[in-house]
């Protein structure tokens, strides 16, 4: 093919009259007579061509005409605005060339017609080519940008944390456990906070933003083995702190994704119009309060217990807003978070729920400075004390009060997008029954 | 303590002849009669204190005199610019709080004196503090931010690639084992690259970033079990792209470390000139000339063989630019590389070195696109071809020529810091023997 420059389908806006060249696959093709629309997809968006037999080739009408759906193609023509094509412009074809052309008798594998979504699941490295989750992961990809734009942009330095960790944070049932040398054992990291208190003390504002592991044998449609999380960590911050932090980046993001990414959400046909009544302040209620909540709406939680699913879906659909709840009883929380000074049955951690009944996005709170107080909760909780002199340190050198907050990457976007399952969240998800491909 | 604005060091310019608050730790005091000089860190700079006896109260000067290192505490006094101090910056200090004090026969562990490596290391959770690694953790920070932009604004979609992997892309014996449910193995990822190419398929040019792993029971300075590289591919792509993108993303990371993290390459004595001097066009060599090369340095490598540690740090060694060396021998390479047409017993993989002997930071090239030499290469190779089925589809859906590569973080780290050992590239190093903190 001639040098006429090749453009990205998201970019031909700029190229209106010109003739230009787009590499791609062919997602549909409709006929009509002498004139044929293949629609072109080239992964940053889809164009309708119109090939006009009497203006090209007898060849290059014919290979298209007979285009099998995925076949690899590049097509050269002429960008015209069209105000009745789905993307603004259309691409009056003068030659094509295909590289790559799919046999009838083998077709792909994915047809417009529906298909179970565990064939999607079992064909994702194809399915990923689809309207839909290409529409979700370049939401995610947005997401990801703003989180690290945020933190970026507000004096956090990252820090990745090790994935390789001798210490479980919070108990030792849902880890996995990898061989390394010579009969050690480590584990996969479930969060990389023990660490970020510790970078927190070296640079102030520190985030990790990685992959973390559950192994979870729940079949939620909110749980996966394998998930990301960011989370900032602040030296000399308390809860208000978090509760200031999380809902900036919560607004940040959405205000984000409804700016670049509004053409993805109308594919997903999310209702635009929640996430634009999204801002700041959000409702902050205590334990209390949302214990008196659930327990109107008919929920069976008693005080001191822990959301569950349920709860956090009872309470997230209570307000048009995230929702802030924080002061847990003790009990239900990990060892190192700080008490109320006023009353030290509860502790300074908040949970922020996603409106529409998509429960937890945001964890977080104020963790414990003072060195006898943390290691008196470590004794309580039968950890083992030698494991965590590294983390007793932090209280012995310098000590201040500090906080910090993990989010959930793939609740977030399920949120956002409007998702009923976590699993589509993620380009190759792990679960309990999922591993490939 | 008053309401005076809580200011971050590195922002002082913009505080001049202010009265501020700034939390830290105390780095360092000297004493000098009746003027104590307290050097405050706080994780974004540090700064020098005047403090005045005369000047302040009692117990303010008196709790400043006698405060021992990393000692936290929070400080109150007016920004004076001042040409010759370290940051350019003093603070005339007004009043003080100590928020924790270090007692003197419990003393902060890493003292201004020489430790060994072993004992930083194992004090890795404090050792952070130290300039040195602060510097250098800055610098990685700014790195993965410039990689992260290149590819944001060069139309690259960001879609991760999973950790949890039922096959290896190159072999089994380096594979972490994990124990998953029922029975199952999974291993540890060592590059997204296979997923990258069905992602490419999708999204058109792709990159994953994330941890990667490698249990190498080698123990050299270069090696981490645990190691973050970025990884993107690109659809409708050959070597020349990969030669292309790579070169443009180095430029831009050095650039943009020159520009913004100046002062920290100072503290590590960087020779910064080296830094500067770096600029595209990089020397492009093949394979044959680099063993010509080697062979006349005294190297023992015979046309075939790969390159040793030793090679790459001879080939590096020889330009004052990266170089970029193309067209290894088939033999020596994973089994999807595409072989040159011209000479069928090289494939079209590039490795580009660092300059001053920092060896390999990227490897890449262009991918088998054809099926029935995928299919034969697979069995060349004696790999599972039920477990690349799934790849093998990525040939028998509208296939296309495509290229991609990887980029060690650590690696280009090490190389930009002028650093001796990759350990000092991350917070937590994880090798043979070291798991811990």
């Amino acid at each position: 093919m001639s040098s006429v420059p090749r453009i990205a389908i998201e970019h031909a806006s700029q190229y209106v009259g010109q003739t230009v060249e787009i590499a791609g696959w062919l997602y549909n093709l409709r006929r009509s007579g002498k004139i044929i629309f293949p629609l072109l997809r080239d992964g940053t968006g889809i164009m309708q061509c119109v090939a006009v037999k009497a203006d090209i080739s007898e060849k290059c009408f014919n290979d298209l005409r007979d285009l099998t759906q995925e076949s690899s193609v590049i097509v050269r023509g002429r960008v015209r605005a069209e105000s009745r094509a789905p993307g603004g412009y259309e691409l009056d074809v003068e030659d094509a060339g295909i590289v790559h052309r799919i046999p009838e008798d083998q077709p792909y594998p994915i047809t417009p017609k529906e298909h179970g979504i565990e064939f999607l699941f079992d064909h994702r490295h194809l399915h990923l080519r689809s309207r839909r989750p290409h529409a979700i992961l370049r939401v995610r990809h947005e997401i990801i940008r703003a989180i690290r734009d945020y933190f970026d942009s507000n004096g956090f330095t990252l820090v990745d944390t090790p994935i390789f960790t001798p210490a479980a944070c919070e108990g030792t049932t849902t880890l996995f456990e990898v061989d390394y040398f010579e009969d050690e054992k480590v584990y996969l990291t479930q969060s990389g906070q023990l660490y970020n208190e510790a970078t927190a003390m070296a640079f102030g504002k520190t985030y990790c933003f990685g992959p973390t592991f559950r192994a979870e044998k729940s079949k939620t449609r909110r749980h996966l083995t394998e998930f990301w999380m960011v989370e900032p960590e602040m030296a000399y911050a308390t809860l208000e702190d978090v509760k200031r932090v999380s809902e900036e980046l919560i607004c940040f993001i959405v205000r984000r994704v409804l700016e670049r990414r509004r053409h993805e959400l109308e594919t997903l046909e999310r209702d635009i119009g929640k996430l634009e009544a999204i801002r700041a302040p959000f409702p902050r209620i205590s334990y209390d309060e949302a214990v008196a909540i659930l327990q109107r709406k008919g929920s069976e939680i008693q005080w001191g217990g822990d959301f569950g699913g349920t709860d956090e879906t009872l309470l997230s659909e209570e307000f048009g807003q995230p929702v802030m709840v924080d002061r847990f009883p003790a009990e239900i929380k990990a060892f190192y978070f700080q008490p109320d000074e006023q009353r030290p049955e509860v502790v300074l951690g908040v949970d922020v729920l996603a409106s529409e009944g998509y429960g937890e996005i945001v964890g977080g709170g104020q963790r414990i400075h003072d060195y006898n107080l943390l290691l008196q909760r470590i004794r309580e909780h039968n950890l083992p004390q030698k494991a965590f002199d590294w983390y007793l340190d932090l209280r012995r050198y310098g000590s201040v009060p500090h906080a910090g907050f993990g989010m959930g990457v793939e609740r977030t976007v399920a949120w956002i997008c409007g998702l009923d399952h976590i699993r589509e969240t993620i380009a190759f998800p792990r679960m309990l029954y999922r591993t490939r491909p």
